[in-house]
């Protein structure tokens, strides 16, 4: 029957219809399971519902002499959890108990007896699917575990109060990111995270490269098949001088057509074969060298040196100079053997960059955009952030509210330096103009002095990068930096130098090479614009919001030396 | 009076106040530009407004022998131009007219004569800002220029009606993930970029290394500085002794405590010595290597091997499993050598993954998720659609709709198999059962027999990942495939294998070796739970909703064997 349909011409738009199958009855019907925050959420307005509910035990105890276990459920929604009723006839309680035990039952909805804490429980009728725990080999006990220890656990950590809220919260600003930047009109572009560009001249950067694997791979193949040897070549090349007489021989002979034909097939082999011997007989163990000894990165994947990106910025600034409005969001890299709490070998940044801006554009849409994200997750992580304060940072939603509603101070470098020598106050970093401001500074700045975020701009131009615009006093480039409390530095960014002639100047000025840049200095030979642009440093402004101290706690995955776990 | 305040004490909160700065008049004022877009969509409603504008010149022409130029100005906001209008004397019109100029005007907007095709112009009063183009030696002509031409253009294609328009296709479909899966209850969890681990247990992976800079880096030390030879660390150690033997003497003399202390301190830097000399007389040009002669990868960054993701299925696993519903949306990588119209080395993926889902569950997430970024193109980017239907693909809309509105389709391999074997069609490549469908077969179902999406369900074991779920008839695993015209397949899904003996078992089967996958495994150890996910080609997708042949027009830096241009 469905072949009939099927081999009927393909024009015959009925034949789709008569072989459509029934919905797929040899499949398990779909499950149909309430989260838990839209039950919290609704509070008692539930009761009397019947719903399906999944989730993992936070905590379970038995009770009334075990005729019924009380289960706190947590399914990742929210920060709360659902209290979950069993009574023993309806599935043996000592199995669902254990911390880490997971849970799909169905119920009906209730408000509970008036003493209790809870606004709403679920009365389990059925147990629909259960995964256990051995409560001996679970490496997350009920009781409190350190971000420290819980390092060596990232598998499993998101089951804990913590990383849960920090994941909420991480979505949350991540969504807010992309909100903000397409209500004002700027398009996400996805620069690449292998680059063959090195945005700072600096910066050390991981290698990405095909060749150890392509050494491997041949090295399992002269396992296989050795070599051929300086003989095996003469030898293929003594059978095209034999299968070359053999034609010539034939032709003198006037031999058929075909016979000739056969014969120069043959000996078109025999070349062939000498070609393959030879190209073989050059494989070697180990990685591709060049004449001087030196590595053959033209033999590599992008045939030369590639690189992960320490900054979508250079090339993001392409899009910008086509399109006014962009940014980036996305990983970048760094391959420091810094061992601190505030860096990590792989990071995301947020990188717009705007078109016709000058850097008051730029203060003013990083002033906008950071005050967004504060106000958004009052708003939309009220709960996760109420568990901050209690158990991380007391101060955490009173510096979101702040930032989010007090315009951030503007001063000039200059300006700030004069502030920091005059303090009553000993830095451990001496102050002077011309020093790069050291993290203590710029907290010194933010939370004690100004006691808001501060930006400061017009940075001496030998501690910035070559591509930030050269002010008129020849001294000071157009940079600024946001600071806020708690973590410092939070956005770095700058107007663009968009004069060719001093732009080449100042990559000379940096000891770099012209040629890898000839690329970025075409956006000044054509249709140059002013532009301007800032990153932030994604985990950075979560540590700001969450007041956690480690950068390791606030990315699922974290990489620094020696540990790249999963 | 900066310095008075700042150094009053730090617990004055009116001290800020004081040394604030007047509003940064040291600063160019920021730039108050109106978007292209705002204008075109009101319409003449704007008529008569005075506004700023920035933008790249796509067409400029004068007329009125000479009086006046028409500019057609873009600014990346939308797909439409506006018509600028600039008279000689306000600015000289030569320098305005190039394709590809910049400029900043400010003007008066203006309904035009009755027989022009615009709603609304730009009467400019004033050229603000100005970038030259010289016209010839600018890459792209204001004429026709194929996009695999562009391609060596990178830095520049942007500027270009197609890939604009792509840019904003791409930006809507991003943004209309994100809100899918929040509106939905997803959490957005940042994978690893840098992994040491293998998804598919195959698949052909870039390393990521710091081993070329550290040897780099020990080279050049080498050179300024060579290793100590043997004799160097001998004659250290013969000055440990030296000034041992005098520590002793002056002990045997009594001498002063301080003269012992003394003695015994420049013992101590002795040894110090010894132990640097030695550590620098191992350093070695090249490459680290152990004694076997491999590469000693445990002196790399990570310690060990590490490479790019192919994917962060198996990591976002561990978040599903403690969060229920979650997602992963970044940059996966293969160091395949493939030079198809189908393959980059660097693209993005959109990986949901639910928790307490089975496989109808996937599906409907999958059907819902396609059908929302088609209805989602249909809304947000009308202009950008229409230009490619005009210029790329005439069914590019029709297909959105079509997507959008109709049922996907839902048949089981087996199914499908039988339906393809029994087609009066020749396939290139052999239908029977066990078989990898290929694209010509995919697209068959899709384009041909069905004329809409189709999900094909339960494959062979033997064909797909050790990760997905075992069906009860041995044979197949719960894995499913959506199929869409233009593209065939757009997602690859399924439900995971949650029974840990069936999972180990399957991981042996796969000749994979277990213990990189404990932590895997640990996710069915402890609570496990049915579940399920799928990866959507990102830049898949945007071939399907545009119409474009070649994947490298769709991601703004294309990397491919050879290339990893920027």
């Amino acid at each position: 029957m469905a072949d009939d349909a099927a081999s009927a011409p393909p024009t015959a738009q009925l034949a789709a219809a008569s072989i459509s199958s029934p919905p797929s009855s040899d499949l398990e019907p779909p499950t149909s399971r309430t989260r838990i925050r839209a039950i919290l959420d609704a509070g008692d307005a539930m009761a009397g519902e019947r719903v399906v509910v999944g989730g993992w035990v936070k905590t379970g105890r038995q009770q009334g002499k075990g005729e019924f276990a009380f289960l706190e459920v947590n399914d990742g929604s929210c920060q709360g959890n659902l209290q979950v009723m069993v009574e023993k006839d309806v599935h043996p309680l000592a199995s669902l108990t254990h911390t880490g035990t997971s849970v799909l039952v169905e119920g009906v909805l209730k408000k509970p007896p008036a003493e209790a804490k809870q606004r709403i429980e679920l009365k389990v009728e059925r147990v629909i699917e259960l995964g256990e725990v051995d409560a001996a080999a679970y490496p997350l006990p009920k009781t409190k575990i350190t971000l420290e220890t819980l390092r060596d656990f990232v598998h499993l950590r998101a089951r804990t109060n913590t990383i849960g809220a920090v994941a909420r919260i991480r979505h949350q600003l991540a969504y807010a990111t992309h909100s903000f930047f397409d209500e004002n009109g700027f398009l996400y572009i996805h620069t690449p995270i292998i680059t063959t560009s090195d945005c700072e001249g600096a910066g050390e950067m991981f290698q990405v490269t095909a060749l150890f694997s392509q050494a491997e791979k041949v090295e399992k193949e002269l396992k296989e098949n050795p070599a051929p040897s300086e003989a095996d070549v003469e030898a293929a090349k003594l059978v095209v001088k034999e299968k070359g007489d053999a034609v010539a021989q034939l032709k003198a002979a006037k031999a058929s057509k075909q016979e000739i034909t056969a014969a120069v097939s043959v000996l078109t082999k025999a070349k062939e074969n000498v070609l393959r011997v030879e190209e073989r007989s050059k494989l070697k163990p180990g990685l591709p060298l060049k004449g001087d000894g030196k590595i053959a990165f033209e033999n590599d994947f992008f045939k030369r040196q590639a690189f992960l990106t320490v900054s979508g910025q250079l090339q993001v600034e392409t899009y910008a100079c086509a399109l006014s409005n962009v940014y980036t969001f996305g990983p970048t890299f760094r391959a420091e053997n810094s061992h601190t709490s505030r860096h990590l070998a792989e990071f995301w940044m947020v990188e717009p960059e705007i078109a016709f801006a000058n850097l008051q554009d730029d203060m003013n849409c990083a002033e906008r955009y950071v005050q967004y994200l504060c106000k958004w997750l009052l708003k939309h992580c009220r709960e996760d952030m109420e568990f901050m304060v209690k158990h991380v940072d007391k101060t955490a939603i009173e510096r979101l509210e702040l930032v989010s509603s007090t315009p951030f101070e503007r001063i000039s470098y200059t300006k700030a330096v004069e502030i920091l020598e005059g303090v009553d106050k000993k830095f451990e970093n001496k102050v002077e103009w011309g020093i790069d401001l050291a993290s203590e500074h710029e907290r010194y700045l933010t939370e004690v002095i100004f006691r808001r975020p501060v930006i400061v701009y017009n940075y001496p131009k030998g501690i910035k990068a070559f591509y930030m615009r050269l002010n008129d006093d020849q001294k000071t480039v157009a940079a600024m930096d946001v600071l806020v409390p708690k973590v410092g530095e939070l956005i770095g960014g700058s107007q663009r130098e968009e004069r060719l002639d001093i732009l080449k100047q100042r990559i000379l000025d940096a000891d770099l090479p012209l040629e890898p840049y000839e690329w970025y200095l075409d956006l000044r030979r054509f249709g140059s614009v002013k532009h301007s642009g800032f990153g932030l440093g994604f985990e950075r402004m979560i540590l700001f919001a969450t007041g956690l101290e480690n950068i390791r706690d606030v990315i699922p995955f974290p990489r620094y030396p020696g540990r790249a776990d999963l």
